[in-house]
């Protein structure tokens, strides 16, 4: 299994943050971007990170100013379940019922201490497999295919 | 332009809150259920709510346990952006920046009197049609329209 991390500017100094967090604990990550604070658009860096994950097995944290921009061009790829995170109880919940395989954090709107916390209970709480939970994913996943 | 609400079980008495601010405020909308707190699949419902809705133009307000179900089904279809939003700064900040054009609330995270201070928040904030905005958000469209 491998993690992924992607930010924009906004998510950039968060992403860093993380990653001190990450090594400590030695949790593997690769880090797709982007590596400072001059401007770059969300869209671009989601691809990388979404293009780049084995979806049976990985898992990405995302990260931009609202973690709403990234979270919507995540979910636009198919396997794909990007939860909005702000606080650790939403986050163990949408493990649980929702089993989300990518965590979008809201950078300008919790600390790092705070993101740290969230990514931390996201990481090590498993998916319920309850059959009510695995019938609505399969449900996204039907509209997912529909025609268009 | 009509405001369409949708909600799972966990979001049913919030829906029913917010529909009477919206009466209140002698905003139209169409409530296309749940219609009880029995228990339902928010995709189905979100099905419901996307199909109904005239993207020019409509907007809709959707909402289930955690914000994060209806917010991943709703933004698997073609031209739209859910935001899941727990407070009014995030709210004014996803209309502003990705013209989100559906409002994802976590019923069971915020209490009623902060869902429609967030509702009044994102229904009253215009996109800024900034050029950045503008290009990541025909950049989604692009992830959209890719090659499956």
């Amino acid at each position: 299994m491998m993690l992924y991390l992607g930010a924009d500017h906004a998510g950039f100094h968060q992403k860093e943050a993380l990653k001190r967090f990450l090594t400590t604990r030695k949790i593997e990550f690769a880090d797709l971007g982007t590596d400072s604070d001059a401007p770059v658009d969300y869209p671009l860096i989601v691809e990388k990170v979404i293009e780049a994950m084995d979806l049976k097995a990985d898992q990405a944290i995302i990260l931009c100013g609202s973690g709403q921009g990234v979270a919507i061009a995540a979910n636009k790829f198919e396997g794909i379940r990007a939860a909005v995170c702000w606080d650790e109880k939403v986050a163990k919940e949408t493990r649980e019922d929702n089993d989300s395989n990518v965590l979008a954090l809201p950078s300008r709107h919790i600390q790092d201490e705070q993101a740290i916390a969230i990514a931390q209970i996201w990481l090590t709480t498993e998916f319920t497999n309850e059959e009510r939970h695995t019938r609505r994913i399969n449900e996204i996943t039907k509209l997912e295919r529909r025609e268009r």
